[in-house]
């Protein structure tokens, strides 16, 4: 890494969640980037260790970050919070990487249909730039507003996009997705559901074929939602989304044949790797990395196919993602602080 | 339970593995049976408890079990051992439950392309019965050898064989069964694909449309193979199995009025369970019963269906529907030991 | 069972958290008993399962007790719930187990010290009976306010009281009990400390030297405070505790010698299980049972000794233990349903 | 960094197992080192991602080392191989750090009396120096064949010896070890004791007052045999190892008095982290980090103390402390790649 890059002041809002504090521990090692810890409401410091960490704090106010010298900000805090402060550390002269789904959809009716309540920011949505550097590079290295994309719909896009292109799945079928999450990616909350008794030893569907998700996954891969059938479900691990997608193949095609249309798509992406024909991921293939996988089989005769996209939920499904996003912004190398 | 029934001397081959130590937690609560170790090779005891177990011992030959007095035989072993001593057993007049896949498809030949290897004990497969009591009650009460199904089969056939019936799939879109295991389910045995580190906080997906239970599925629900997508996933718990199997309706059809198909099926079955439309079971719902649990969510416009199916894969996967259909055969009532 | 005992109706307050759901659950299958859910505030029923359990309900009240025929009542309760719902049940003429620390220790100021609260039903301390049926079964069997064990000190107990009382521990070394628990020892409810996130791939230790379960093992054990350091630490399980207890021997003494004053003390108990010299047990041996299961290792020549004692939290150190209490108030046989 | 400084090349033998593993993750990230595979018998590639990895490979051989220009060899390997290896890549100019038992202990006659076998490479025992740096830094600096410590040992000594050395252990009273470990500290292999179902949701002692482990913390803690009670115990996570060790105070002090003798000790050590009195570490502290935390709680009045030590078993256990070690050899800040 070249030393003359200068090194970016990078505010956090929400560090004590899971992706906030994914975010701080990777640009904590980031050569070019250093954390500012933005106090926002009650996140204290559970910590007693007596060497305290050096990571900077500022208020997560437009004062605050200014004071602060922040070039940046992460907001990895809830829609309506986002909602909120984006506004605030916009007007304030900083970026903004929104990691809720509160700019992800393409209109204010949209949010309100999906998320059952109103938009409070719809002025933003012009200029919010869906953050899912494979597809949206030029624009993301252009936007002052990122809307980080949703976990389970990075590993569908990433997987469904390009077949849907290629023309390769039949539309009769449909597509199913079939998803599975680790429970950080309820966030880091006290809650009946999420507790460890509830969970351990369990594995639970819920928001089937309406969670809110779905939309990111129309916009972005192009299949309309009468074709998609999309199932979220509770794995009893930390951390690792792994989306079994199914569909049937318009034309004859072997499994090499859909890995090649997936090769021609990926073969410059710094973060998305395929596996032989035949091979799929699983989710210690990605966890802790920015990268995902994928993976596939097919039946040529009878028109079956399975694809698994794998992913970190809290790294390209959250954090990982947005300081990629980060790094484009800043006209530094994509892969600063994420190989 | 009336006190003049008989009790019956059960033995069970392989009974240090989780499926035949599970049948005896069962057995040894039966209120008409009584479990016997029957010893092949190295079943040795590990146990250091001082006052040791009251349970009966006897050699896995057909003159121990003769000596023992045993009525019937549990085989919770592996199909070449099922195969070699399943007609020994039955000579000896002992009538026998296999748990293993060797009597489970419709012929040798089947068994040897799902299987990839040669079927030593293809004389018994004419009078083989299998112990799906929900759909073979009748012939299961007459027979003398019984193949107990697999464990991902019974969830999906219970699932899936009522909607094939009522013609309520749309067999262009086919079925897609995305089903996911707890490790119990592959045996328990040294290995390192089911050794602790590899398993925990991960989720992997192996026998992608090969899968060895798949012809089950296909003779037991009326599926054909090409309409018909299946994946084993593991999931890092110890037992359950939770299916969520896809379709499009071939008519215009509610989650009520697919959920009415059930009720007309199971409405007197003990062992199946339907939940309210739109809701499903978890795996916490059925660990240590034999019930099979069913609900479902479904978008009458679009035509998409979701169904979720969940059993014990050591219960009603294994060891529980064993002694159901023991319970069976030998003229009990069908749910003694397992309510 | 001889069919002419009568069937007990058996009140269950608090049968939304996991140790009154273990009471019901032991209940269901008793032969002389029938589990009643006593509502008490918001115990929702979160089942939708369309055909419904058959168990009868009625108001967690005086009145309701009276209609409903109840002839003992479970409190699976906090203290201050216990402390309230104890004389009014008492009154109305029902036998009551309370498996919260109300009466656990032997007088209101105990209770404040460790409890950090005024005990607000001080008159009940002459009455109620601690309910290890080890040491206690006499009083018990007489009592009608009986005081459930806590959990860890029920596995303490039954370990070190046989050491005390043998003199075979140097004082001058003490006693050391390192206690670990699963996660449903503590209670369902949303709580950020117990998420799953923050429990898995975790172990903690808290409340050290402090924890208000110690002063029940000092004043059933005979060991005093000051000889004895006890730490609670959190498995990433969902029940069982283990406590890996240490001594020094007092004159010399092979692990034999030591075993053999277990064996003196336990001759006769249904419930507590000894290993062999040298061996001890795990928690699978223990979970779901109401045993208690006790193993040591000794260096004669150093007199150093390792006593591991284990059982289940919800069993043993709770609903199981409360419903061998009730058996003994009831007359019924102490095992009945339990084994 | 200073750009100056030269890449070393280290190569890894045992790169499959768990802690050879953690070092290439490692070596990955270190700056001035790069990390070679160093293949002895089937140490295969299992990984099916089509863009491979670029990291070297050669021959666990002396010729493979010095062709591949090998500055040193780390030995992540069984004792009998690295008794095999260290004599063989030593001879060929490389330094070695075994992470294996092989020459930990002072004398063969030791390591029979502790590993039940011979020494077979009993003339390395003179040049051996035991890796652990916060009291060895000096030595290991100029040494060629590190004896990488124990992952128990190195919890428990960092915890111990300060203690020791100040005299505030009662020697009569001694000092109880009891060590929890996650399962990688087992190996990577398959064995039924370490498989999935036997491990989840339980929690087993094993080695009690005789795990092989205990001769290093005597020989560096200065605590005699006869006053130390160490058990292992198993934690059903992956990595992770937190000891609570319990003693008794020599003369009055409080928790502030007890962590001032940590604070003097370690006050410039980089990776020993302490806590304020009263409050200890968990493992989600120390997990991935290759730091080892201390905090305590004590009882002045009575003289009981109870410290907590936590350390990741495959980092400051193994390979990270290998890795400190190297950069200690090699010249390099002793951080290097570690923070």
């Amino acid at each position: 890494m070249p030393s003359s890059l200068p090194t970016f002041q990078i505010g956090i809002v929400g560090f004590t969640g899971y992706s906030g504090a994914e975010a701080i521990k990777i640009l904590s090692r980031h050569p070019n980037c250093e954390p500012v810890l933005l106090e926002h409401r009650a996140d204290s410091d559970p910590s007693k260790i007596l060497r305290k960490s050096s990571i900077r704090r500022a208020p997560a106010t437009p004062e605050g970050i200014e004071s602060a010298g922040i070039h940046a900000v992460l907001l990895a805090t809830a829609p309506e919070v986002s909602m909120d402060l984006a506004p605030k550390f916009l007007n304030a002269g900083a970026i903004v990487i929104d990691l809720s789904g509160a700019f992800r959809l393409q209109t204010p009716d949209r949010y309100k249909h999906w998320y059952k309540e109103e938009h409070t920011a719809p002025g933003l949505f012009a200029q919010a730039v869906y953050g899912l550097p494979e597809y949206n590079r030029d624009q993301i290295r252009n936007a002052r507003l990122i809307s980080n994309p949703g976990c389970y719909p990075t590993a569908a896009n990433l997987a469904i996009r390009p077949l849907v292109a290629a023309g390769i799945v039949d539309p009769k079928a449909g597509i199913v997705c079939d998803a599975k999450s680790g429970v950080s990616g309820a966030g880091r909350k006290a809650s009946l559901k999420t507790s460890f008794c509830e969970v351990t030893e369990n594995f639970s569907a819920y928001s089937i074929l309406r969670h809110r998700h779905i939309p990111e996954v129309l916009q972005t891969s192009g299949i309309e939602e009468s074709a998609f059938s999309f199932t979220a479900q509770l794995i009893p691990i930390e951390r690792g989304i792994l989306e079994s997608i199914y569909f049937r193949t318009a034309r004859q095609a072997t499994a090499a044949d859909i890995l090649a249309i997936y090769q021609r798509q990926y073969a410059n992406e710094p973060f998305v790797r395929l596996y032989e024909a035949g091979h799929v991921p699983d989710l210690h293939a990605v966890q802790h990395t920015n990268f995902c996988d994928i993976g596939l089989a097919a039946d040529p005769i009878t028109g079956r196919a399975v694809v698994i996209s794998a992913i970190d939920n809290l790294v390209k499904g959250a954090a990982g993602q947005a300081i990629q996003n980060l790094n484009l912004t800043l006209g530094l190398p994509e892969t600063a602080g994420l190989l």
